[in-house]
């Protein structure tokens, strides 16, 4: 019931400029304003009403926040085991920011990184960087819209790690950004210790993005990921030779990367592109094309309305594999 | 000396209907009737005597058991450092279910599961379906028999992720059918996190199973798996699509899937079929056939009396691969 | 500005038969004995007259553990978070052995294994055995040398998993040897458990070695790999069959294993080989040769003076791929 | 409203022989057979129709339990933070035994003696020993009863640290009794780091006892403390002299010992004795006298019909100390 | 240099209204009217100038937190074990609220309360109750200035158990009043754990309290302690009877009680009265009154300006001691 | 049968000038002269012929250490819960130095204070320092011989909190002598948090102290306790006033301190007084004396040839005090 709260925006702007202006110090932001395509709903030129009564009612409603603590109180009331782990996760704070701080704290704490600590930094990073905010829940629909198994935003705020090591990522890519790259780095190596997930501090993602199970994915120093992008467990965003400089993959938004699909080098990935599963990708992949092998090559091209990001659909290059099959 | 306490029954029944019937709750059960198979031995129509004698004898003697406990007592005289460990997860312990409970809520505890609350859900589960009280042992002679470097039954319940990430599962799964589905998404993200496998507790998975080195291993909601099968490390059996339904793989007994291969979608793997490893399937794979490449095509059949998941022989195709390298 | 402390000897010992002549007990061993290729420089037939007089300075300098320091030092001065961090794990030790002991035994530690325990059998073990002394020096040298994100040898000593599984491993070796195989085992679990990455004690690995990202990396019990191998996440030296015996491949000095290539049996990669990431290798492969596909096929030869492994370009196959698709 | 379930006999046995007859591995036991006190009243020839008609009905009726239990209700509903805590520690269990062997576990587990393991020895001594089971209800009456800030059976059981040390104390009575003294020493010195109770495993101590706010308190190797004894914060029952042999005081029943009262050697205090707070007692002190002082010195005798362990009048010596104060 | 930065103002006020007026949610306070006596100094008719200008300049000027955090400044360079720690708890705060809130979660935490989850309900408390905030600044004070070896503010903040178990108790103290009385329960119990102190969360206690050392103490349900007062370690303030009501000792301001003194019933221990350690106080005490001894009797008068737990002289009594005994 | 492998010197020394002669870094120290007394024997003008021979043998022969490994070797054999605690606690190591390092940095252990750096801190001062040295093996000496229910070295060494707080002092103590006061102050603090005992790390203890129970003792900054002294539970040696200075007590060697005693301000206790358990002790006691009350008063005196300390007969004021009590 809470399926489609998000639709992003088709006008994706790239993931590092998408600043919302005005102070980002000041905490009573318009959410319409940090949230222009969350709060007025997209792709459709006529605003759903309701969507539109909303986003100009209260600037602080939030509707993935409020899903997630109606979520929240039914699974409590259904499972004494987890109810304090979802008040103190959840209900007992104010706002999703301080909910995702406080889970991600307790998950990558270590005898160096104190869970307070953690929460702390987590927090401080959050609740001062609209750009965060808008992805975690841009992330958190994206979780919900294109996993089936995803039931709830609550469960993927609380149990997903591809969730988790996202936004644990972006609070890594904000301190590198601020020059805290010693900080940084030592969150990376916690993280893929933790969730088994390697992304590099600097690397630039974008927002509504998907990391289904998310073991075993690296992504690179240099690599840029744009809006909407799915990632499958086990693909490698990686560099090529061993020079410093830019040297790993540009994913072009709403494309999909199949498990353990390796793409290498400084190529481009072109918008809602499709990489079959346990492809290794060496070249550039032509926008709304699929490709597949080791290496990989250009099978077809799709016209589906919908990115295959969002369809999800990996076997849509059944019918060209079978044609392919045939042929030779 | 152990290496062949079970042997596995031709007439593999559906995952989920194999109870044995009468009352669970009784703990006094004769292990003729809860583990047929395993007191009779398989595969041949006359029963090895020694065996039938064992079956017939003491309703309550359990050869899986008794080794594990012959093994840790030796260890423990070699490895002071292990030896209260060892004590403490075998020796000072009534049966194999109450171990396993022991062994698996101490590598998952977290602040939010506590080892000690972990243990009592974990026994409860355990010392009342007679289902997993039989898998569990039927897939620890799977990991002995068909890992050769597992020396002994004690070092899979002890140390092997693979085995430990399987049971996990199995209890999630029978809290799942509880209707504890809350908990039983929690625990799927505790195995996640600890083992990097990640099997959806809705799944159906068979006994007498294989996940060697087990990382990377992802099992969908809807996905089946029959009896003895083997799946390397980095096997996903994924679904496509957004819709909910039933959309992963079902792979039939006696299956061996190598490692990263994707077998994605609502399609059948037949029984003995082999995939290589790094392939994506995409489509049915007929019974005892040979599978490769992305996408996946035949390679050939074969004609061994065994099942591929038991003899483990990954490069069965390499002599077809040859033939068709020199071809092309 | 320490980019090239270390370079390796053209003349690869097998990696079990390295051990400099001498006392093993004796704590004040000369440097150019234990480490005679780090000490003097090396593939030149004329030593840099800058290393010769280093080497014959003080026996007991050691540029690696200077250079970590000075590192070290810097970082905590930028990092107030990780001050204490840095000083425990480097600062506080005379030598790199106890800081690589410190920083294995936090990361390892659980309640089975406490970590003064793990401190003590890692510093004894290490402290003792020249060749892990040179294979610590020469693997942080292949990191810093070949993974251009890792900027210092500090960083690879603390956060890479990669590093701290191979050199746990090789602490688990050296016990597997002793004869102590229970506590071997339990500390390769534990190593599973932790980095993702599964390497058999009996295994036995050469020195510079990358283990580059590393999560789901598994390598057999008789698996052999050269010295200057470079491995990438998600490889697989595997077996086949059910056997025990001699059931892994060799992988010869300088090769390069792309991400997620399986490579089983007990095979032979060349010297210098390339395996193209995602590749299904089943059969020998020749030296300097690039193979990729599945299963694996030589695509061509290169002629580059440096092994692969070390310039690290997993691209180098991609104009072969061109031709060959075109080709096709 | 669950203020006085428990009433105990003035027929005091000797703590070490006060054992119910019958088979103590019976799990089904009748319980006015075990608690023959509890389940009839006492100290009243008139059985209370009430509890007679109580006691004649189903013998698995366990009154305190049943008070924990809704007590625990009630405030697992007030506070979400401790709910699952409630539920864990009483409500997910199905009796006091096991309930208080998981609340013990989760206290005193350390690296060496696991939180399971300790479950595991608790509830396997507690389930086994029908003394242990009388006592542990006896004193948490004795705490709801005595303690006038203690609001319910389920704060004491789940908080009271005076109530924690001395049913742990019981185990290791029962181990050192089974000759396992090193175990029951381990656990004397977890017991006293944790509570800072310090109570020597071979001492004797009866049931319906007091130890309020704890901390502090050592009781002797050869101390016997009687039935329905109150002891405060601080109280030290000890030896003299370095001989081993029979050392330390015998404590009558009903005796109320002040807070950081000091009782030294094997002397006897009479049947409800009140020891001031601060007194050194170094000699026998009779039967319902008061004591005080350093040393001290009998400055009365009172004839309330309730033991002073019963009413906790520590100024019960008020007018008498008064009295002295006037004369000297 | 920091030793007397507040004075206590003589017109105390009962501990429970002396809360300032206005907006307790309001963060931006004028610090003269939250701690007009910290502001003004006090005792002295003329305020001193400094003072005054200090306390009309800048309303958000904090002087103590000013002290803390220089003084963790200088032991951060001296001791690089505790750099990261004193930054953490210290210095990368915004202000002694939080800093304190984070200290006192460390050392509190559980499995059942999570450092975090504490942290939460500690800073949230504290930074709405201005009586706390002013509590735990006059009590830093109140350490810093009467325990000589307690050299800094911030060795207060970090290290002394007396300081932590008191500023807990507030908390405890306000949830209890805010009618959490399970929480606050449980934290009494986690203080009486950790730090051996046990004070009921319902007693009343002033600021500017001194509990030196700390373990031992126990203060009642109903206990009331006024301003000034300097409590040694081993005191308890403890009731007398099972009934409930009003049953615990009333401290007047400026009481000095010395170690393991025990002071039972609702008594008046008038102002500025000293209690000889050891002492047993079972009738109402003068002010400015010296009492000693098994029961206490008045054994003198003083004519100090200053109240005796500032001075924390304990041996005060010592010539009166004297003259008593030649007396005898 | 190790009851009495040291005899203390009766020339005791300040306990701050025993220092050994000879460099303390030197590793391979002859026992006879780091340890005369426990080399030679002594109070006896003719050296046991026994241990005359045992000193002019090996000069690295330790009985302690032989005494402990020996019992830990038995107690292993019976209590398989806790072999592997015993074997890497004492088995494991090769001296008393580092097993008790071992043990201390695993029972003070905190996220700010790792049990490996601990181990390092307190080995690395342990072995450099040979008064601690010798105080390691006279302090368990002095538990093994005056407390009977201590039965061995290694149930001192590995359980008793008084033993642990002591050496853990000791530890404090040789850091604020090299100027590392913050640090020192650190381990205070978590000594008194984990053990109860509260003592300055500048205060200077002699050697063969028994702290018995140990819980609630307190020891201020400038006391100074001579050899073989013995301190009962809650004993504190305190200040008075607020001024720094030498501001606490003196107690001469062979002193008896019974529990809860108090002795406030710079104060001298003869040489084998007895304090009376309770008592406060606020001006000089005579040697040989003992005292008691609040104030203490001199009861009498004593011939014994053996100080209280070692008699540990607490009671050998008990005729006394019926004198004393029959005159009055």
């Amino acid at each position: 019931m809470f399926s489609s709260l998000l639709v992003i925006d088709g006008d994706d702007e790239a993931p590092e400029n998408n600043t919302a202006p005005g102070n980002p110090k000041l905490m009573e932001f318009r959410f319409e304003k940090v949230f222009p395509v969350y709060a007025m709903g997209v792709l459709k030129p006529d605003p759903d009403p309701v969507l539109a009564e909303f986003s100009s009612g209260s600037d602080l409603h939030d509707p993935i926040w409020d899903a997630v603590r109606e979520e929240a109180k039914l699974e409590a009331e259904k499972e004494p085991i987890l109810s304090s782990f979802l008040y103190a996760s959840i209900l007992s704070h104010d706002c999703l920011e301080r909910a995702l701080g406080f889970v991600l704290a307790n998950r990558l704490q270590s005898p160096t990184l104190l869970a307070t600590q953690l929460m702390d930094i987590f927090c401080n990073i959050i609740m001062d960087d609209r750009n965060i905010q808008r992805s975690i829940r841009l992330d958190v629909q994206a979780f919900k819209d294109r996993d089936p198994s995803c039931l709830s935003y609550c469960s993927a705020l609380l149990y997903l790690k591809g969730y988790h090591s996202l936004q644990a990522y972006r609070v890594a890519h904000a301190l590198w950004n601020q020059g805290r790259k010693v900080l940084a780095l030592a969150l990376q190596s916690r993280i893929s210790e933790v969730f088994g997930v390697d992304i590099h501090p600097a690397a630039k993602i974008g927002e509504g993005i998907l990391l289904d199970h998310a073991t075993g994915v690296v992504i690179g120093e240099t690599a840029v990921i744009g809006n909407r992008v799915s990632l499958m467990q086990g693909v490698t965003l990686g560099g090529t030779g061993k020079e410093t400089g830019d040297r790993h993959p540009k994913v072009g938004q709403g494309a999909l990367v199949g498990a353990s699909a390796n793409i290498l080098g400084n190529i481009k990935i072109g918008e809602g592109a499709m990489i079959a599963a346990g492809s290794l990708v060496l070249k550039e992949v032509p926008p709304r094309s699929m490709v597949a092998g080791i290496p990989a090559k250009v099978i077809g091209y799709y016209e589906d309305e919908q990115d295959p990001s969002l369809t999800m659909k990996h076997d849509a290059s059944k019918e060209f594999f079978e044609h392919v099959a045939v042929q030779r």
